[in-house]
This record gives C-alpha cells, structure tokens and sequence, in this order.
C-alpha cells in the first residue's frame, strides 16, 4: 500500500478531526500518539509490549542512529523496522532538532549544518540531501524534511531568516527524495510570529509534501504561546494533509492541540517521567518515591487497564523505584504509555460522537480539580 | 499440598537424581535451577516472562527485603508472592549470606550477628529466630536456617567453631518455626574439610529438616575444591531429602554437581552476565559490545528458542548494549535465563533417559574445544 491520509470526519464545534493515516506497514488512526523509540528501542519496552498498548506508529530519531549505530548498517540489516523488530509504521525526523539540541559546536550555513557528536565529539555535515539520504537507509514510513528549528525567543529578523533557510532546505529535500514508497513531510516555523508562521505555510505548502508538521514549539516558550502558535497556523494548513505537532506533550496540550485542528503527536513525556517515577493517572498524578505509598496496596489508577495496573500495587513500584530496580522502570512505562494510549482513543471516540468540544471541557475542568 | 519431595529416579553410572518438590504454590522439577529475584524481581524481567522461560521457584533475599521495604511491609501486602506477582513457588534464603558479603561491621556472638545496614548504616541484629521471623513474613515456601557461612580460607579450628555456631543456629530455628505449610532446610557448612562437612551432616540432619543445603561454597575457593567438598557431601545427605547447592554456579558447574546428586542451584551469573551484556550459547561464548558483532545479523544462537534469538540481531543487541539501552538488558536476561532453563530440561531428560553420564562427557568435550 502507498501513502495515504483519509480525513475521517471534522468536529462541529472545533477544529478537531479524524483520519488515517494508511502507510506501506499499517494504517494509523488520528489523532496518534507516537511513543519516542529514539536509539530504535522505546525504551525499557519490547515493540510487542508497545503494540498491546495500544501504540500504533514509533518515531526514532534520524540524529542517534546517523551516529550509532550509523544508517549504512541500518540498511544493511534490512531497514530499521527489521532491526528493532517493530512491525508497524515508522516515522523518523530529519535530525536537525537533535543537532540544535545535543550536539556540541553548531555552525549552520546555506548547505547544512556543520556539528560535533555529543558522543566522541567528531565532526559532521547534515544537509538536507543527507537528511533524506539517511532516512532512506532507515526505511520509515514518513520522513521529516531537514528545518531549522527557530530558538526560543528569537526576534523577527532572526525567526525570518531561519525561515527562510528552513524553506530553502524544504525544497532540497523534497528534491533529493527518491524513494516513492516513503513519505515525506515538510515543517513549518517562523517562531511566534503569526505572519511568518502564515509565509511559512504558504511556501512550504507551494512546495507540496505528504503532510505538514508546526516545528519550533517545546523549545521553552510559555504554553500559552504554544497554543496560540498552534492555533493560528494549523487552520491555514490543507484539510487533506496530516498536521502534526512536534514535541508536545502534556495530556492536556495535546486536548487542546487536537482542538485546533492538530493529528499527530510526539513526546518524551510518558516514557521519560516514567523512569523518573512520575505516573500519570486519571485522578492526582502520581511522584511514587513518596513515603506516603511505602504500605498502599492499590493500582497506580483503579480506573486503568495496563498490565502494571492490573498486577501491582503502589507499594511494589516504590519498592522498585526506591531500590533501583530495572522492573519498576518497565512497569512505569508500560503505565504512562497506556495512559497516553487511553487518552488517545477518548479522544478519537469524542470526535467520532460529536462531542469534542465538551469533551476538552471536562477535561480541563477536571485537571484544574484535582491540581 | 504440603510440602513434599518425591524422589522420581536415579542415574545408573552417576549420583544424578530427578524429582519433584511439592510446595502449596506448585510443583518444581529436580534437578531445579533457580533465578535469583534479590529485591522480589528477577532483575528486569517480569514473572510472566521469567514463567515463560521455564522458571519453576525463584530465590529471594531474606537480607535485602528486611532492609527494604521490610518485611512487615510485605506481610502486611499479602506475602512476596502477591507483592512481586509471581504465582510459583518461592524459596528465601536466611540473610546470613548477605551480612557476610554485603554488611559493614559484622560482629557474631552466639545469640547472632549484629550488622550495620550496606545501605543507611543503621545497625540490626539478625538471631535464628528473626531469620525465621522474617522469613516467615514474606511467606515463602521453602525457608533457609541461618547459618554462618564459614569463610575460605578458614584454618580447621576456624572451620570447627564455625560449625559448631551453625548447628547451634539450627535448631534454635528449627524451633522458632512455626507456619506448617512453610518448609525449612538446614545447611551443611564445615569448610574444606571433609571430616567437619560429615560431622555437619550427622549433627545438622540429626536435627531434621525437609531438604539439606551444601553452603560455604562459591566463596572463593577454586573451583576444584568446590567439586571436591560436594562430591563428598553430597551422597552422605539423606536420599528421600532435596539437596541444595547454594549460590553455584557456571553451566560446567551445574553439570557437574548434578553428577554429584545435587537437586538444586541458585546463582546470579546468569541475570548480572546478561546486564554485563555476557552471553551463554551452545558454542562460544559471546561478549556482546565486541566490534566483530556490528554488523552480524545472526541471533546470539542459532539453536536457542527464546525470543531474544528469535528476534533480533546480534547487531541490534550490541547496539543497545553500547547505547545503555534498558531493552539490551532485558532481551540479554531473557536468554540467559532461557539457555540455563534449556540445559537444566537437557540434564533431567538426560537423567530420566538413563545416560547422564555421556550427556556429561559430551558436554565437557565440547565446553573444552569451544574454550
């Protein structure tokens, strides 16, 4: 099967919609949640694990696996879904959000951006052909054109001129693409700028990919600046294309997000609180360490219906967190995806029924109860 | 049911048995291997996995759970079979192993040992019948007496005072027991010399448990010796009693004393190797992070039904193990524990077909060549 997004249905009352997103490896539903496998391993799940949850599409990054275990031995092992054994769709970003946010001494020219490894320190070129070279050699399902992310804050000036490199790049990579059976994304930025966001979808779209992604945003800015980037630029993007929101986030971000027209979603937020022990939950979120859980023997969230809710109590993942134990790591995150997966399918089901907007109501109102 | 052990046969040309433990939580067949679960979780795995692999009994650390969380804590829960979810049978050992290997400022006085904690220095004393006590708590199905594990080297005089404390020890908690369905081992301790091991034997077995363990081993001493202290214990122990080995070993090891009449073996070589990313196969063994591994798509071994082999590369693994990836930990575990549970299914079925002897040879011959 070749590519393909079929926008479902629209939300009266809101921008939210749902689709799918059909690829050569599995058909997605929106709005999706992509848990984060960024060394081509969700980490402390098996990709099994991850499908029983619920998780339909994995994100891995194109930055980490350039650098190790390299693209080349990717391919050579038969393309990255082989190698993680992960049957299902793959997207993989460009590479360019981890060299403006872990590599070591960053030199950005017309052609590319010039890096160290955080890891042994060696030098690189990533440019947008490169970019789309090795995610080629990846395999994924859905390739991310090369951008600059624009810094927060960063003037108009700086926010045009990124932009217009970003659209530059977009057009190299669109150029340099040669695999029909992979698509390919472009990114949108121009900071908080509504005009420059409103030029970027303009010429990014002129060039014309697969879907569109809002980039620039979780860079530090304040939620409110998030969403009011998003809901500015994401109704100007085509209907027929998939839009996706990078790097967010909180279950409430992502409430609001598909509210203003938003399908797909990415974060390390689940997977990463989970190793540091912080549970989502439908009620009060849970810090497990706490000594308030040492003797409490019920679930993480009675109302959840994850292998670590129906198997354990509070006080076994204290036991395991506080002992360092690898198995309290695995249980949290098997938790915090699931809740995330949860999340995800009440959200499709509200729009589906007509009652989005009441939906996010509750939500909200609930949150801003039990916080 | 009760505890029980049903002696089911016996090696014609060697001291290797088979049987079967009874306990109130399921049946365990001899000669029995058992991971070691030291915090209540077989390091990064879960029971249903560990189940899976053909784990039968698990071994938990009476020292370590005391500490933390506490063993009123996990009666109070249910038990350590509720706490860590594991449905089969579970044994404890007595605690004294760790004040030995693992406390600071260890002082022994007839009464027991006073210890300060490895992890907030607070002091404790552990007496027989604490040892039972706690044990007791957790509720596991077979309990370890306490015992001082004489040290190697330890002069005769040494090895005799030791001794003498652990008989002492022994029937102060054969006394202290009081749960029926909760069955108790003694422990055989006598150091080096063959003359106190058979003296332990007579006094410890006088006393009368339910199974008999060989201590004192694998603390050091050459493996030679460690051969030669069981070959001469073993076969003095009651026959209608399970015969326990403790904290041994290496594969060559546990095939050796099975020949000796061995039932049972506990070790962590299996679970830390695997953290070390050290693996076990059929023919080398492999040390995974190893740059000749990069790009080779075989799975560790070839012959080897776990998922680990099933699924994925020794690139891949490699690649996780270089990456600090938890997976690499958890998928290098899987098989580990999966090649001892294979070979400990080739030792019974090599048993009840009457040529244990040759499956030994054969074994050893081919250990030498692959070394």
């Amino acid at each position: 099967m070749q590519y393909e997004f079929k926008l479902l249905g629209k939300d009266r009352d809101s921008e939210a919609r749902r689709g799918t997103i059909i690829t050569p490896h599995g058909s997605v539903n929106t709005p999706v949640f992509m848990p984060v496998g960024t060394q081509a391993t969700v980490k402390s799940i098996t990709p099994e694990t991850l499908r029983e949850l619920g998780a339909e599409m994995v994100l891995a990054n194109t930055y980490h696996l350039y650098l190790r275990p390299g693209h080349e031995i990717i391919r050579k092992l038969g393309g990255i879904r082989k190698f993680m054994n992960w049957q299902g769709p793959i997207l993989t970003d460009s590479g360019g959000f981890q060299v403006y946010s872990l590599s070591l001494l960053r030199r950005i020219s017309p052609e590319g951006v010039t890096f160290q490894s955080h890891i042994d320190g060696s030098r690189h070129v990533l440019t947008p052909s490169l970019a789309i070279g090795i995610q080629e050699a990846l395999g994924s399902d859905i390739m991310m054109a090369l951008d600059e992310c624009t810094p927060y804050p960063a003037t108009f000036a700086e926010a045009e001129k990124s932009l217009s490199l970003t659209v530059q790049w977009a057009k190299w990579c669109r150029t340099a693409k040669t695999q029909s059976h992979q698509a390919l994304f472009g990114i949108i930025q121009g900071g908080i700028y509504p005009e420059l966001r409103k030029r970027a979808v303009e010429e990014i779209c002129g060039i014309g990919f697969d879907g569109y992604a809002i980039g620039g945003v979780s860079v530090g800015e304040p939620r409110n600046l998030m969403l009011d980037i998003t809901a500015a630029t994401a109704p100007l993007l085509p209907q027929e294309r998939p839009r996706y929101l990078m790097g967010v986030g909180m279950p409430s971000d992502i409430i609001d997000c598909v509210y203003h027209g938003i399908d797909m979603f990415d974060c390390v937020i689940p997977t990463r609180s989970a190793r540091h022990g912080l549970l989502f939950t439908n009620q009060e979120k849970i810090v497990i360490k706490h000594a308030r859980y040492r003797e409490d023997e019920l679930p993480l969230d009675s109302t959840c219906d994850c292998y670590t809710c129906r198997n354990y109590s509070r006080a076994y993942l204290r036991h395991l967190h506080v002992a360092g134990e690898i198995l309290g790591i695995m249980l949290c995150t098997i938790h915090n995806i699931r809740h995330y997966m949860r999340l995800l399918e009440q959200i499709r089901t509200a729009i589906d029924e007509g009652r989005y907007a009441e939906f996010r109501s509750e939500f909200l109102k609930r949150a801003a109860e039990s916080s």
